[in-house]
């Protein structure tokens, strides 16, 4: 193909628009007899590629998993551009006030009546430490945070 | 909520109609650090949820990661509805010709320019044995095949 080919500085740039502009993400965990589950989840908040916030609905099993097993990885996708980007990483179900409390939104109450405070409402907290960027038929692999902003 | 749960049969055949009607599948599998890879493909074929057929541009590093451990998932979405379905099963990479040539289709050549013979072709065939359906709030499970067409 003769479109150039992305600098580090650009791939990390898409990215980061694509995690950004993403509404839904792909929370990949493993179960207990080691299989890799798939499920579609709203992001809630993340700061670039380094934090994503999630929360969900089926909260119980996922956080089972979770603290059996933290290493996860979140995929966002973009398919008008056929762009794809998978950041892996560790997920720590937590529960404390802060975190529920920094990405409660409105309209929240529909799947936990009792509020932000709700029993089983738990937030989903996903540290990146490697991301991939699929464009073009590459998939380049990078390290989370990039050197890029020092 | 006042709607209706499904029957155990709605749920098998819900499941069959977002897996036939989906163009595109989510394949997760596992790495050899043990993490959680997820990635968009085209779903060529399917056997209700039996059986799904997919190829990749990107086969080589998922085809080691795939003899490595077959324990895979394909999950389909379908976000107008609302609905989401995982299966869980095992994925075995194929390059005989007949798995080749079930699959191939016109237009193939853009990423194969050697045809459904280049040595880049590489078909992953997944075969399932848990199927689990997300629709309003519930996520039942169940076995495939399920026992309905007996």
């Amino acid at each position: 193909m003769s479109r150039k080919i992305l600098t580090a500085e650009e791939i990390y740039e898409s990215s980061e628009v694509l995690a950004n502009d993403s509404e839904i993400s792909f929370l990949g965990t493993i179960d207990e007899e080691g299989y890799p589950h798939i499920k579609a989840l709203m992001k809630a908040k993340n700061n670039s590629l380094e934090e994503i916030w999630m929360s969900t609905g089926t909260s119980s099993e996922k956080t089972k998993q979770l603290e059996n097993n933290s290493k996860t990885c979140v995929y966002f996708v973009n398919f008008e551009k056929f762009a794809g980007l998978m950041l892996l990483g560790e997920t720590i179900p937590k529960r404390d006030s802060e975190s529920r409390n920094l990405i409660w939104s409105e309209g929240d109450e529909q799947y936990y009546p009792q509020g932000v405070e709700d029993p089983n409402y738990t937030v989903f907290h996903f540290t990146a430490k490697i991301g991939r960027y699929y464009f073009r038929r590459r998939w380049p692999t990078f390290k989370i945070p990039s050197k890029k902003k020092q």
